[in-house]
C-alpha cells in the first residue's frame, strides 16, 4: 500500500484518470443518498413502537403522588420521571428538573437567561462588555449556533480523545473573566465519539475560573447509546465530582431521551446543584404552567427504570452496529493506508469523525453531493461553520438502510481519493 | 332588598352578629375547598380519554406528506395540524406555526426574543431605556407576569363590557414609542369573561402607533369555549382586520388546545404575518429542532376537523355550564340589591370576575381562605399584583365537583357580606 504523497506525479495522473471514470459512472446512477443526519432509522423507531399503547383510555393517569397527569400542575416532573431520568443521569431525583421534548431547548433557553437574568445573582450576560464560550472542536453544530445566536464570542479548543485539550481549558478559564462557559458532549462526542478520560473530568472539576458564573454546559446527550455490550466507554459522574472539589455550581448537565424512545416526542431534563436549579425554576415558573406530563408518565410506565432503558438501547445498538461496522470497514479498506484521511472509530453515539487531507473537506462533500451523497457540510462542525483546516466531515450512518449505507460509503472514500489526488496534483 | 350602604349601624351589628355565628358554624366544619384555579374538572378530562387510543403500535404515523412524525424534523408542525388549528385561528395554514404544549410558553418565548433581538430589525428592547406594555385590567395574572420578569413597566388600561378602554389604548399607544404591547384576552376575557365588540377590534386594528415595533398580543385561550349552543359571543378575525387597515405586522395571536384536550399536553400555535412569522423562525430554528409531531398527529386524528374540536366543546360545556349557572345563581339569591358587590355572567370561558366594595378584596379571599375555600389572590389580576381599589376577585367554578363548589360559593358570598358589613361599620 502506498501513500498518495509518495505517488510520482505520472503514478497521481493515472490514478485520477481512474478515478474520474469510477466517479463518472457513479453520478451516471443518479443516487439520492444521505449520512448527514443525526437521525434513528425506521428500524429503529419501531422498536419503540409499543409506547403507542401505554396509555390507555381506560388507563387511570395519575402519578405515585396522586396527581392527575391530564391536568396542569407539577412544574418541575412527575416524580417517577424525575427517578428515571435521575437514574439515567446519575443523580438523586432532586437534583433534577424534567422538561419538555427537547434538551436542545433547554440549552437554549439557559444560555437565554443567564443573558437575561445572569448565573445566580451575577451580572446578566447581556449587560457585559464581552461573553466567551470554549468550544471543543470538531463539535456539534447546534450548541455554536445557540452560542452565536446570542452574540457570544467563540473560542476553538482542540480535542483528543481524552477529551478538550484542558491546558488550554484551564488557562483560558482562570485568565479570562469573559470566559462564561463551555460547550461539552461528554460521551461519545459529536462528531468523534470521544469520551473524557476520569482525568479530563477530574481536572474539569478542579477548574478555577476567573469569572464566578462560568459553567460547563454538559450535554451527555448519549449517556446510555453504546453500540457494544462489552467495550463500553465509561464516564465519571460531573455532578459528584464538582461537588467533592468544592465546585458544586460550575456544572449544568443535560440529557434527553430523544435518541431513546421518539426524537421529538422524547422527554428532556437538566441535572444541576439545588442553588443552580433554583435558577432554573425562578425563570421556568414564569415561562410555562409545566411540561407534558402524559408524555412523561407514558415513558415511565414503558421503560420502567434504567435497566429497561439499557435493554432498549442494546435494540438500538443491535440495529447501528452494523452500519458503524461497515462504514469502518469501508474506510479501512479503500483509505487505509493512503494518508489521505484519519476517522474515529467510536463505541457508541451516532457519529463517526472524518479528517481529510488539509483544504479537502469542503471539495469532498461538494462531490459527494454531485454525486448525490448528502454529507453534513464541511465546516459545520466549528463555530461560525469555519474549519481553519478544512479537513473536518462529520459522518451519520444511522439513518440509511444498511444497503443505501453502503453505497453511501462507496461514493464517499471515492471522493476523498479524487479530491486527495486532486490536491496533490496542485502542489 | 335594603342595600348595606343604607343600613342603620343597629342593623349593621345584628346583621354582623348572625354573619359572625354563620361564619363560625362553616369553619366548624374544617372545609377544604379550591375556587381558585382555571382548571378542567376530571369529568371534563374524560371527555377526551379516547384520544389515548388514538395512535396505536401497529399504525402508520406518517404525516400527510409523508414525513414519519415519529423522527426529527418538520420545525413549524404537520401540515394538518396546521390546517386543524388554522381552522381554530381564522387563518391560513401558511399564517401559522405550531409550537409544543404551552402557548404561554411561546409568548414568554416571544417577548424574550422581542428583548434580546428585536422586531423585524427594529432595536433590541433589551436596549432601549424604557419599554412598556398596555395591561387591560383586571386580567391573566400570568401575562403580567412575564412582563414582570423581563422589567417592562406596565400601565393599567380599564377594561369594559367592549374591551379594554380604547380612547386610552388609542392615545398611549400614539403618543408614546415607548409603549411596545398590549396584552390582549380577547374572547371571553380571563376574568370577566367579556369578548371584545366589533367596534374595538375595529380599532385595534386601525391603532397609530409611534412605536414602528408595537406588537398586540392577542391571546385567543378561549377561542372555542363557548358555554352556550345559542347565545355565543362574536369575536372579528384580526389578522385580516389589521391587514385591511394597512397594518399587516401589528399582530400576534395565540391559541393552544389546553383546555379542550389535556392542559400541558395539548399543542400550541401562534398565527401572524409572513414577515412575523420570518421573525419567529429566525429563533425557533436556533432553539429547536423540532415539537412533538406525535402529539400533533394525535390531536388531528382525534379531532379531524373545526367541526371536531367544536362537537368536543359542546361536551365540555356541557359539564361546566351548570357550574357558571349554579355560582351566578349564589351571587344573585345573596348579594343581589344589596350593593356590596357586583360581578360578570358570561358566554364562555373559564372565569366569573367579582368586584367588591373598596378596600374588601384581600379580605374576602382572608376569610374565605380562613373557612377553607382557597380564591384566587385578592390582586393577582392586576399588574405586580396590586389592585388599586382592593375590590377585584376572579372566581374559577370549572375545577371542583358541583357539590364542592356549591358549599364553595356559599361560603364566599358569606365572606362577602360580613367583610361588607364590617367595612361600612368602620366607615
Amino acid at each position: 500500500m502506498k501513500k498518495y504523497s509518495e505517488m510520482s506525479k505520472e503514478e497521481l495522473l493515472e490514478l485520477k484518470e481512474q478515478l474520474d471514470r469510477q466517479y463518472r459512472e457513479i453520478q451516471a446512477q443518479g443516487l439520492s443518498l444521505d449520512m448527514s443526519r443525526g437521525k434513528p432509522g425506521a428500524d429503529q423507531l419501531n422498536i419503540s413502537m409499543e409506547m403507542m399503547d401505554v396509555l390507555k383510555s381506560g388507563d387511570d393517569l395519575k402519578c405515585e403522588t396522586g396527581v392527575d397527569c391530564r391536568n396542569y400542575g407539577v412544574l418541575e416532573g412527575i416524580p417517577e420521571a424525575k427517578r428515571l431520568l435521575g437514574e439515567m443521569a446519575e443523580v438523586n431525583p432532586d437534583e433534577i428538573i424534567i422538561y419538555g421534548n427537547s434538551s436542545l431547548n433547554v440549552m437554549f433557553d439557559t444560555i437565554a437567561r443567564c443573558m437575561m437574568k445572569g448565573v445566580l445573582g451575577n451580572t446578566p450576560w447581556s449587560k457585559l462588555d464581552k461573553v466567551k464560550f470554549l468550544c471543543p472542536v470538531p463539535g456539534y453544530d447546534r450548541h455554536f449556533k445557540i452560542t452565536e445566536y446570542f452574540g457570544i464570542e467563540m473560542i476553538n479548543v482542540p480535542m483528543t480523545p481524552e477529551g478538550p485539550d484542558m491546558d488550554m481549558v484551564e488557562r483560558l478559564v482562570s485568565e479570562d473573566e469573559a470566559v462564561k462557559g463551555i460547550w461539552c458532549v461528554p460521551k461519545y462526542s459529536n462528531p468523534q465519539g470521544y469520551t473524557y478520560s476520569r482525568e479530563t473530568v477530574a481536572r474539569f472539576a478542579r477548574l478555577k475560573p476567573a469569572a464566578k458564573d462560568f459553567r460547563i454546559f454538559w450535554d451527555n446527550a448519549y449517556c446510555v447509546h453504546h453500540l457494544y455490550d462489552t467495550n463500553q466507554d465509561f464516564l465519571v459522574e460531573i455532578l459528584g465530582e464538582c461537588a467533592k472539589a468544592g465546585n458544586p455550581d460550575m456544572v449544568y448537565k443535560f440529557c434527553s431521551t430523544s435518541k431513546i424512545s421518539f426524537p421529538g416526542s422524547g422527554i428532556a431534563c437538566v441535572a444541576a446543584s439545588r442553588a443552580n436549579l433554583e435558577d432554573f425554576r425562578s425563570t421556568m415558573k414564569i415561562q410555562t404552567i409545566g411540561h407534558d406530563k402524559l408524555n412523561q408518565l407514558r415513558h415511565v410506565r414503558y421503560f420502567k427504570d434504567i435497566q429497561g432503558i439499557h435493554e432498549h438501547m442494546r435494540k438500538h445498538a443491535d440495529l447501528i452496529r452494523p452500519k458503524f461496522e461497515m462504514v469502518l470497514e469501508t474506510l479501512e479498506r479503500e483509505l487505509g493506508g493512503k494518508g489521505i484521511g484519519e476517522w474515529t472509530k467510536p463505541h457508541g453515539g451516532y457519529f463517526i469523525s472524518f479528517d481529510s487531507m488539509e483544504g479537502c473537506a469542503k471539495d469532498i462533500v461538494a462531490k459527494a453531493k454531485a454525486a448525490g451523497v448528502v454529507m453534513t457540510d464541511a465546516g459545520a462542525t466549528f463555530p461560525y461553520g469555519r474549519d481553519p483546516k478544512d479537513s473536518n466531515i462529520r459522518i451519520a450512518p444511522t439513518y440509511p438502510s444498511i444497503d443505501e449505507l453502503k453505497k453511501a460509503a462507496e461514493v464517499f472514500v471515492l471522493c476523498v481519493k479524487l479530491s486527495s489526488v486532486e490536491k496533490l496534483l496542485q502542489q
